[in-house]
């Protein structure tokens, strides 16, 4: 596996890689890999002739109170996990080379980063469509690989390849999730033990709500409250939002008429955690 | 020349093109194409195999208390120019091609949008970046050519080009005048005649700025000064701004160090018209 730094190497590489005929699979990271970095990967060297791994915890979609500093880190063994899954590049810049002195422009997509995870975090999407974009333009991958725990973000970077006529694959993949059914995260080593028990709270809400919606029931105030009753059994879960929307808008419905997006976060201490089910539809095709 | 009206097709033939090894010119414009259009045109005839003109009167960048709708328009004789010029690929798409429903992703380029245009048109660089990289992920271009006319405008794009990790060549051309020394302007049909008189003032009042400094006089107060009492000799002219900034962060600058911008808005009746000099410097590097 090569380790690139610097943009002007990578894109050369692309380049002569792109000339010799070769597709590019791409799957962007903030590194602390897991099972769920490793199923994308898996999936972009079946579907690509070269995958390239991104590893940057991009400070622009952080917010200043946010865990930016204190996010896990372990480049040793995300390189040993990188190496056996046979990934071909790692991109692996530093702050000053992806924001250098003067740096000055942002993308965003301006609706979809409102509701649920933009009410708590206003300025998140804006840095994540501002360096997803960067690295498109870096990597000008074939397909590009993201996991369906970020739902919101899949659907906001949908738009944006839509929108700025970037000609680009999105692949989103189902959430992989330890055996107690919480969603995989880098995020899940904050969890003090009696958290960690807790926090398949959110699956196991969520879980409530699909089997409710798949008994029948479309009233999403209804379903709602199932998911509710189940959530209130984990007494350290702090609701931040449990909201059914629109898989294209994210407008918040009443009824459940076509696919829909369940999703839910919460605090647990410090810690947010996020989850999501797909009610009325195959969970693999979130973008499709 | 071929005139395509949708994305796809566009695209489609720009890549058959580069498979040909062509490299690829592009000159954005809205149309009601002038000398100054032409100057770009003929530029990336001579620097590039395909030129690609676009026309697109570009809602994004005008405020709705703004001139879309009376904007000038006239196809035929723009056409009639392209053909005669030799340009080979004219993009022509309406607004539901470049915003279709649902649209929601905007660039923008921070603090370079704020000072000078930015102040009295908050919106105005953030519609330009948008469309500006939509048209770049569109046409691919090796090399854009812009004037310099739009100087915020021209050094906002690179900075875009330079932040977005672009692989573009950004060339900007001199300004074209009239021969009373008004920059040509697709907005300067809009002035009566007696305005059309007094238009040539922003020229004259940045022309006596630069004898100024040229003369020795580095002091950005004292050349404004003297800029200004040429441009009260032009009572119809209301003064939007006068300011001599830093090239490249557009930073107000008292003391002319180092090449600088001076610009000039002003409003006649109700048309708006720009126009700028640059100081210690040739006129041709604005971007270099």
């Amino acid at each position: 596996m090569k380790i690139i730094d610097n943009i002007k190497t990578i894109k050369k590489q692309i380049k002569r890689l792109k000339k010799e005929g070769k597709t590019i699979g791409f799957v962007p990271t903030m590194g602390y890999l897991h099972d769920g970095h490793l199923s994308l990967i898996r999936q972009s060297k079946k579907e690509t002739d070269i995958t390239v791994v991104s590893i940057f915890v991009n400070p622009a979609q952080f917010a200043p109170s946010e865990d930016l500093d204190k996010y896990p880190r372990d480049l040793k063994r995300d390189c040993s996990l990188l190496e056996q899954e046979g990934v071909d590049i790692l991109f692996f810049p530093d702050s000053k080379e992806i924001y250098p002195e003067g740096y000055d422009t942002y993308v965003f997509v301006e609706n979809l980063s409102k509701p649920l995870c933009g009410k708590t975090r206003p300025t998140h999407f804006r840095g994540v469509t501002t360096i997803v974009l960067k690295l498109f333009n870096i990597v000008s991958p074939d397909r590009a690989f993201f996991g369906q725990k970020d739902a919101q973000q899949a659907i906001i970077i949908k738009r944006m390849i839509l929108d700025l006529n970037l000609d680009l694959n999105l692949r989103v993949l189902p959430i992989v999730r330890e055996k107690d059914g919480l969603a995989m995260s880098s995020r899940n080593k904050y969890l003090k033990e009696e958290e960690r028990k807790q926090a398949v709270g959110l699956f196991k809400s969520l879980t409530k709500g699909k089997e409710v919606f798949d008994s029948g029931i479309k009233d999403v105030k209804t379903i709602k409250e199932e998911v509710l009753k189940v959530f209130k059994e984990f007494p350290l879960l702090k609701l931040d939002y449990l909201e059914v929307v629109d898989m294209n808008s994210l407008k918040k419905i009443d009824k459940v008429e076509k696919k829909a997006l369940m999703a839910i976060a919460a605090f647990l201490g410090k810690t947010r955690l996020i989850d999501n089910v797909i009610l009325g539809g195959d969970n693999e095709d979130i973008c499709s």
